[in-house]
């Protein structure tokens, strides 16, 4: 109680100091999203000021402060958080939901005859800029992205991190930078476009065959990228290079360039340039260093397209990934069902033990995310994360639901398991049933090359929506190659715009993980992760089809088997054969002796 | 050879006026669409200019004329056609497929600095000559649209249709005008208009209660109607209006105006007005005629989402259409089993029965399109149509394809049914089977109230997609109630745009007809169509099923049956016993005796 009030009052004191800021600046309004100069998914220390000033510690949510008002814009995941970690602050809590005004339209809405709204650009999208400006513009208001008042009212700022950058060396890195920068350089010929800049640091990553750790569960490294006609820059402070890998890098060709001179080069790029940019993956702080005459070619990354069609060399090593990851799952499922009921078990030690298991495996590298490690009522919250403070034990009745996920040097993986506990109810095994009809409708389909990937989500949903369930979130999410957990293009999820840039292509993998949360009861998910392969070149066209890549048993316990139709049975029990076959050597004592109990033929 | 010869002369001779008129106008390339001033599906013949120059009589093409070229778009279905007709006129076709630049775009392409494009402003919506004029501009080049130079070439040009104007009236039209009117201005005011202007026929008919026969199949008459704050204007031929049915409008506060004073009107609209219209279906040359100064609200028609949603009322009558509709399918059908192989029946033949046999039901006025009757290699066109000069008789082995359906003052009919002829080979059956499966899935599922219905198409394609099949059209169109055959907003076709206005919402109808087509060897398509009804509303949302509302049997001996899953057969099953249930009271005789035959369980 002590400890909350007195956050509470560093952040009103904040607060004060932040509109006395405005006030002599003349801001009316500042905006403080959840983003850092690369767009990443998980923020450094040093760029995450909206947690900082507000006291919210969820990783998504977005600051308002005017002189009169402060609001944080957060979705349904985070608002029992929010809502505590607010109380008292003077911050409101704005409950963002589907279909609702955001925060940059409740701003524009705001908006008055000279208005000045303030957003530090170095962490603003182009393209969000460009919607805010105008929006504001029609209201006679103005949009400011020359100030970061962090720089002046956050003393004891964090630094950025200073992990050393590594390479991802053969066999498991499969293509040579060289010919990846050569790839690169054709996109930009056929796009009409000689130079071009990065600032997504798994694109980064991907496209220098290199690694860090500078960002949680990424393995990735703060950077940025600048190709000309000439030349290939790296933005990356220079300590984090060991002198050999500079050596290597410049004698291909590439110039290492401090983090910070980003700018200058940039500013340094000639106006008859035309500058292939990503305007959803650049910061207008950073287009602004551009001079105004350069001509600006928009698209997507093509190293996100790229590094989305993962090779059959990189299938390969993610097959082998899958192996080490379905024996320490075996490891881990067979530790679980015998401590229950023997020892204390909590949603914390779930994640204790899968990281132990996971870390004995070659190749392994880090988490690929937080575990998700959800008993009962906490499994109904898709993105729920234990903590020491607060955490369930594992015990009574119910349903687990376990989200976890490795960095491999070969590959990134990423699987939700449901876990009986003690007796699950009819109701509880009746959820399972129907996610998992979904899962096996969706990755027995066969589909057409280039199909836009959001029309597929209703193949998933439709055992679910047929008894009136549905869930919140996507049914499938790209991911990387020992890169992001989360990727694109391609996204499964009806909510999505079926955008041309989502097209299905071969070697794209996607996570299947449909779901049902009963709030405060329980929640099911079911994930595997599916990889494009070609099925059928037919006179109607060419066709695609998934590979199931995660091998790991699918608890028959939670399911009612007699609602599974013939088709369902024989996808699963051919699943639970070759599950056994790829997994049994990998594992002995009684990780196999679990591996094939659960994988007995239904 | 004579008769084809002279067209082409006589092409050749059009062709050359025109480019004397083009060359004194200054205009170096005309455009013609296939459209008139009311963007219809079917053109009344003095909107046939494209097709009286070019000699091309497929009903959708576009003609573009410069002085060295002259060039028709179609799409494949009219490949064939356009190629014999425009054998030696000097007009070569373009073919027009998915993904490729159309006509529109070619212009664009082609046009330098100072280029004039002509297009009949009359006959173009305002989002393609927005688009046009843009992309133009940036070449330098101009679009002119104040010009129709078919006034002057075309001497016997034919006078627009004069057919009368009639009421829908009670029961079967279920909500009075002054109602519908109110509605509109609810929604007028919910957009921040206080005028509205409309152009497309079917929305003008089902304001107004009225129908007439101006255009094909489409129950329509040839008219625009203008709201305003304190007026309703309805701009139609004095002529087709009786004077009970005028003394009728305007006793209700409707003003009657000349077609021909639109213009005027427009003009006289004040210039504080604010005017709701649909870029995508009001022409330039209408929406020129408002002030400058006018201000445009812009989107879907509201009375477009109005008639789209039918009440239970109207859907009470639809079912009643479909029973009489598909005891005439029953009575036809008996006479088809009976007439093959006893005396000749050809495709024209099929037209001609199938007319007569709906001609008797009470309610019907016309067919609602032109019926589709196509054996074997023919049944493998999507859009054939038999000719007097080419058609098949109906003998041998094979599948005989038929899509038809008719007007009724209580709805509008499309179905497709697969007719065995002689004994089809397995691979035909195998086709009918997997687009049966394809039927079921889509009509048994369930989805979320509003879902883009694009989103819906993979559940229909997915048993086809598994053995690599897929067709090129939609799997659903909206159909209107005893209005167009075709209609919006919805459309179930994965091809199409997901944009938020094709949401499904309760009692909107849909075709569902996957088809499987071999060319030069048969096609398959099955068409039922489907209304939304309410699922079942749960702690997820709202759900919507649809209900089958076409009755008439599907020819078993068509299928493969031991491939049908036990779901499917249920639901074939159950099909068939609401078919004979309904049917069995309105036929007699042979009919009634192939009802039961053809609803027999399997």
């Amino acid at each position: 109680m002590n400890m909350q009030s007195k956050t509470t009052g560093v952040v009103a004191q904040r607060l004060a100091q932040a509109r006395a800021l405005m006030s002599r600046e003349g801001i009316d309004a500042w905006l403080l999203p959840s983003a850092d100069p690369h767009l990443s998914e998980y923020l450094p220390g040093y760029w995450q000021g909206r947690q900082w000033l507000s006291g919210f510690h969820g990783s998504v949510g977005t600051l308002i402060v005017t002189q009169e008002f402060a609001g944080l814009w957060a979705d349904s995941r985070y608002w029992e958080q929010a809502t505590k970690e607010l109380a008292g602050s003077g911050i409101e809590l704005v409950k963002l939901q589907p279909g609702q005004q955001g925060p940059l339209e409740w701003l524009a809405d705001q908006a008055k005859d000279n208005t000045v709204v303030a957003v530090d650009g170095a962490v603003l999208a182009v393209a969000s800029s460009r919607t805010l400006a105008s929006s504001l513009y029609a209201r006679g208001a103005r949009l400011r992205t020359d100030l970061d008042p962090l720089t002046e009212l956050w003393s004891d700022r964090p630094t950025l991190p200073t992990h050393a950058v590594y390479e991802h060396v053969a066999p498991q890195a499969t293509q040579t930078r060289g010919d990846k920068l050569a790839r690169l350089r054709s996109a930009l010929v056929e796009r009409g476009a000689d130079w071009h800049f990065l600032a997504t640091l798994d694109d980064i990553a991907w496209l220098f065959n290199l690694r860090g750790a500078d960002v949680s569960y990424n393995p990735v490294f703060i950077s940025f990228a600048l190709i000309g006609p000439d030349s290939v820059s790296l933005f990356v402070a220079p300590e984090k290079v060991t002198s050999a890998l500079r050596g290597t890098l410049e004698s291909e060709g590439i110039t290492l360039r401090d983090y910070v001179q980003i700018g200058a080069a940039l500013r340094e790029v000639p106006k008859d340039a035309r500058v292939l940019i990503d305007p959803a993956r650049v910061t207008c702080g950073l287009l602004d260093y551009l001079d105004s005459e350069v001509s600006l070619v928009e698209g997507l990354n093509p190293t996100t397209l790229f590094k989305s069609q993962k090779s059959e060399a990189d299938a390969q090593h993610i097959r082998q990934a899958m192996e080490q990851d379905g024996a320490a799952l075996c490891e881990f499922f067979a530790w679980l069902e015998s401590a229950l009921g023997n020892e204390p078990v909590s949603e914390l030690t779930i994640d204790e033990k899968l990281g132990a298991a996971r870390a004995k495996r070659p190749g392994y590298i880090s988490q690929s995310f937080a575990t998700i490690a959800g008993f009962n009522a906490n499994g109904a919250m898709p993105h729920y994360r234990a903590t020491e403070a607060e955490h369930a034990q594992i015990e009574g009745n119910g349903l687990l639901l376990i989200d976890s996920g490795g960095q491999y040097l070969g590959g990134t993986t990423d699987i939700t398991r449901m876990v009986p506990i003690g007796t699950p109810t009819h109701e509880q095994r009746l959820d399972c049933t129907r996610v998992l009809k979904g899962v096996i409708a969706l990755s027995r389909a066969h589909f057409p090359r280039g199909i836009l990937s959001p029309l597929l989500d209703a193949i998933a949903r439709a055992p679910l929506w047929a008894e009136g369930v549905n869930y919140g979130h996507g049914t499938g999410h790209g991911v990387g190659y020992f890169l992001n957990v989360h990727e694109g293009p391609q996204v499964i999820a009806y909510q999505a715009a079926a955008t041309p840039q989502t097209a299905m292509l071969p070697g794209m993998i996607t996570s299947i993980e449909p779901g049902t949360y009963r709030p405060g009861q329980w929640g099911v998910r079911i994930e595997n992760l599916v990889i494009n392969q070609e099925a059928a070149k037919t006179a109607f066209g060419e066709f695609l089809k998934f590979e199931t890549l995660t091998l790991c048993p699918i608890d028959t316990r939670c399911l009612v088997t007699d609602l599974l139709t013939q088709q369902e049975r024989d996808w699963l029990n051919d699943y639970h054969a070759q599950v056994r076959r790829r997994l049994s050597s990998l594992v002995d004592g009684d990780a196999l002796a679990w591996l094939e109990l659960r994988t007995a033929a239904i």
